[in-house]
């Protein structure tokens, strides 16, 4: 761990040798405001006003219905899947924006449970195993794929990652992990939970949603099978924005899934009256795809174009110390626990602590410019975006929070809202 | 029918009495283009340019998370529904705006094929009965659904509309059919067929692609069981713009769907690990929505509001009848055979006539500024959308066709492309 930086002078000093630091400018974030949610909404990179202006005002009002072929609409959710692949670990060919996270889980368990039912030593296997602590809708979509195939399909919740080996055993065809914790931070050892369950015979399925954007991920490295993730947290595509999955060469051939839509047809506009799927990732497109929020997805990729996944790596581990011992020091004496790993291998880009008030603190914070967000029970998250999130950012973010704390001044009696 | 106006003099005069006319202010159309195919993708209303700047700069750029509750954000694809209810005589908290066709059609599809599975007298019906000459993305997520249910599910595909009443039989379990033909512009008798499907105890699927927007519809006077469309025709929402469902009350108890995700939970950020549904018609939705691309579908919405479907149609079915008079007229001689039915209880809000060399004529079209567009074999389609057509329009893209007919000036070699 870093040596604790234990004054606002020695923060700046840290910026003004930060080589991300101008990576800032490409962003358009409100004056007054500490952001620390980037893991929920990423901050607007500033080409996406004049993108979006270009795509409604003359893509759209302009060249009309030519856009689809003049300005590659119909191209987009494979050209954004090659600019994002560098950033998973993918390779070329291998990725498409499309759809949301929950229906592109739905393709790759689909996919995962179908190459599973067709293996000599695999066909009896129907369990899909995930974690409880999951991102719920995870779980709702294995749920809601295992009730429909019926004939025996369940999922198996696991309680603690301690647990989770064990609970990978002969039964079970697919593994689904987040691999870093929405809640939690933490991060799961993607490279060795994928040999893991191999070796039982099972498939595993990686969302990276908190990963893409935030920490260095090797899809291919660890030989992992399918994973998705969104666009619009750590990568900055826009709110809502579509998300992507990754469907590895090796299981191309074999990517089936119920939901074949004419965008994954082999010809398209051939308009046959039967299915018959196209090769490669294609295969994971469905319908039409919304293609203004999916033009934006590029400048939120642009901008990891100026960097390496290392280099933010390393000042994501930073801003994380630093925040952690900052609040452990200059906070000490409240009830604040740390809920993320202080282990660097095991920690996402984002610090959880529980609070007794977790939520009023948070609202308060919130009052006073410091964004992050509340989670049950009792969870203060804090999301660390090194694009944009200075040394003096985390400083300043601690020391309203330990303003707020040492005068006790937020609300108990707050009524708890909801963010996404 | 009408008379024929044979003069472009009548027509500027049919303008100027044309109470639709000023409509035309509320779109940016590009100088020097008559736009015929809104059917493919809606012009832009001006609105939508200030709309996306707002959406993009400040309730992403300056407001971030808190957009999720103080934008409405999560509302929107109901607030956005109950404004387009009752263009297709839907109820308030019947429809959603979400997802893509395809993916609302395979919910829609799921939760009839289930409903009928467990119905006492339906049980045993295996079949989805839709047409050869459906979109089709229809048949393909009716094909996904089915080989997926396996059990003896299948899709039953009919020729002509003359043999879909005899094909509505006893292994039927759900009719889907496409209200207004995506090429022939043919619009089915929506209550005779939704009265013949329930006589003979099949449920029914509209799909309303080419009808929403464009001719009067009556979900719930003609008792039809679900619906979907798209909105990035002629209802103006932008392009790839979400699409949407309609579940009637009666049904929305009953309706359940593999793809569950978390907007679709009764309470979605109490992050619970078991899918509990939410009631009413949030149970079509599945993941978090393209923010961007969703918000702009109310720019198309409102235009509709400054009029009644009822006097669109009323100047649809003249447009689409002049059409037809001035091709047939002007163009004699040329082998052009019209597709679309001449009777207007028939009739969506296109034209579609074949020529040998249609391909080769659209194109020379669309370089005179006649945008239609084409599709195999040999058909050229027009889209007549009344907010922003013109009775001088459609004199002055006839003139055009029959200077090119006349003077057979389009390069029968060129190469085919494709639009959406």
């Amino acid at each position: 761990m870093s040596q604790p930086i234990l004054t606002r002078v020695a923060c700046l000093a840290r910026d003004a040798q930060d080589p991300l630091a101008s990576l800032r400018e490409r962003f358009d974030l409100p004056a007054g405001v500490i952001y620390l949610d980037g893991n929920s909404l990423g901050a607007r990179p500033r080409a996406a006003l004049a993108r979006a202006q270009d795509v409604v005002a003359r893509e759209w009002g302009q060249d009309l219905i030519k856009s689809w072929n003049t300005a590659g609409w119909f191209d987009l959710p494979k050209r954004l899947g090659e600019r994002l692949a560098p950033l998973i670990g993918a390779g070329a060919g291998e990725v498409v924006v499309t759809d949301s996270t929950s229906l592109n889980l739905f393709k790759a368990l689909a996919a995962a449970v179908r190459i599973q039912a067709q293996g000599e030593h695999t066909a009896a296997r129907r369990v899909i195993v995930t974690e409880r602590s999951n991102f719920p809708t995870d779980i709702y979509m294995a749920e809601g794929l295992t009730k429909w195939l019926e004939r025996g399909y369940s999922v198996r919740l696991v309680d603690s990652v301690d647990e989770l080996p064990a609970a990978i055993d002969a039964d079970c065809a697919v593994v689904m992990l987040t691999h870093v914790n929405y809640r939690s931070g933490y991060q799961h050892d993607m490279a060795a939970l994928t040999r893991h369950a191999h070796a039982q015979g099972a498939l595993i399925v990686w969302d990276l949603a908190h990963s893409a954007g935030a920490v260095p991920v090797d899809l291919n490295g660890a030989e992992a099978d399918f994973a998705v993730g969104c666009t619009y947290k750590y990568l900055n595509g826009g709110p809502g924005a579509p998300a992507f999955i990754w469907v590895p060469q090796r299981h191309q051939a074999q990517f089936q899934h119920p939901l074949s839509g004419w965008w994954g047809h082999a010809q398209p506009f051939a308009m046959a009256p039967g299915f018959a799927s196209c090769d490669g990732i294609g295969r994971a497109l469905c319908g039409t795809q919304p293609v203004v929020s999916l033009a934006l997805v590029e400048c939120g990729l642009e901008v990891f174009e100026a960097t390496t996944m290392d280099a933010i790596r390393l000042k994501s581990l930073a801003l994380t110390d630093l925040f952690i011992d900052l609040v452990e020091s200059r906070c000490a004496g409240h009830p604040l626990v740390l809920v993320t790993p202080r282990e660097h291998a095991r920690r996402g880009s984002q610090v959880s602590f529980t609070h007794p008030h977790g939520y009023a603190v948070m609202q308060a914070l919130i009052a006073r410019g410091v964004i992050g967000d509340y989670r049950e029970p009792e969870i203060m998250r804090f999301g660390f975006t090194p694009l944009y999130t200075s040394y003096a950012d985390v400083w300043d973010a601690v020391e309203i929070l330990k303003d707020i704390l040492d005068r006790a001044d937020y609300d108990v009696a707050a009524e708890r809202g909801a963010v996404t």
